[in-house]
């Protein structure tokens, strides 16, 4: 029986792509409700009081609970329903290094991505200016936070995931935030072969659903930057 | 038997004093193990090889496991050690609930308070120039998140802690980061009834190792911000 689970959610979200991946690729039953983002449908009254009171996607809503939050929302998904445990293992040690990537990931990964993401590529669309130096400061931010998951968190290849041998949700998430670059014109793989087949792995694992979630990355993407062929639309 | 525990803190980082009056009010045994920010030594070579890559504090050693981030470490503990359930309940709605703060928290009340707490305290010690109006835009980011608080996540004190009637360990985090700001002359609590009454709530339930974590922030918080009398040095 459903439970009507509903994930609202926007493809140029990191997180919301990360939990739509999730979902499809366990056959997790959930209605789709699209935010648009760009409309700032996600700040509406309307919105914090039915959806998400921290006006952010992704969220999900089952009857009268709402959960925000991707790294909350994966652990209430692999307590109540069935997922292949390699997603969160029960194993301790593994679990604890899961969540140490999630927890570390906020002000890393998802900062260095994010705030270049949003100089580089969103100012400009907001009519806003583009700082050089600035964009030079937080590039090299981004350059070192990307050479520390090559080098540390894959240990130069000799980890092919974060937490192990098999995808964990601790992969999927980072997989999501590196992809977003490449909308602002700057590519994680470039120099980086260990983080460019973990990448490769990822999407292979949760295909079709990465390429569909992915569409508009794929899409916005400068031509120097490669990437997958862009699926069609529904 | 011992497990050989070794907590990493410094009582200047508000998720080390969290984790440090965790442990101590869930009598963990646990070795105490300083590492003194102020001379950067969470930075060097040897910490980051035989302690924490990420070159960060809070950390726990067991043996050889090494684990940071302090959210990962309360939910280690609290499947490996006898932590009284409250902290962080089976019931899986709850648990939800105290996900979602202490994700939501890291680019939210965390971010909020060491902004300011970074721009207007420790950059005047770093030698570097304080600019007042950013100062005054950090100051309305933290004003707004802490009404939010307020307002919201203490529903205007419907309810007593964050994720329902009993402390968890998002009220305990939520606090130690809060009370930081009051080192860079900003009285969270000014205002705030129900943020104050649930902070004074926090401390009761943890002392005296709430007091004992936080003396330095009640030291060197200005006179006009009232903080409880400063425990006598070890």
């Amino acid at each position: 029986m459903s439970r009507g689970l509903k994930l609202y959610y926007d493809f140029m979200s990191q997180p919301s792509r990360a939990l739509y991946i999730f979902l499809s690729t366990n056959k997790v039953p959930f209605e789709r409700c699209p935010v648009a983002l760009r409309k700032f449908e996600q700040k509406t009254p309307e919105y914090r009081k039915n959806v998400n009171r921290y006006g952010k996607v992704p969220c999900i809503v089952e009857q009268d609970f709402r959960l925000a939050e991707s790294v909350a929302i994966y652990r209430y998904v692999c307590r109540e329903y069935p997922v292949a445990p390699h997603w969160y293992p029960a194993d301790t040690v593994r679990q604890a290094r899961i969540d140490e990537y999630l927890s570390w990931q906020h002000l890393n990964i998802r900062a260095d991505v994010s705030l270049y993401f949003f100089h580089v590529w969103l100012n400009p669309l907001m009519g806003k200016e583009v700082d050089a130096a600035k964009t030079d400061r937080l590039r090299d931010r981004l350059k070192k936070g990307l050479d520390f998951f090559e080098h540390d968190l894959l240990a130069n290849g000799k980890r092919p995931f974060l937490a192990g041998d098999t995808i964990s949700i601790a992969d999927l998430s980072a997989a999501c935030e590196i992809e977003q670059v490449k909308i602002a014109g700057y590519d994680p793989c470039g120099g980086r072969p260990h983080l460019s087949a973990w990448l490769g792995a990822v999407r292979e694992r949760t295909n079709p659903y990465y390429d569909e979630a992915h569409k508009y990355v794929y899409r916005l993407a400068p031509d120097h930057i490669s990437t997958p062929a862009v699926p069609e639309d529904d």
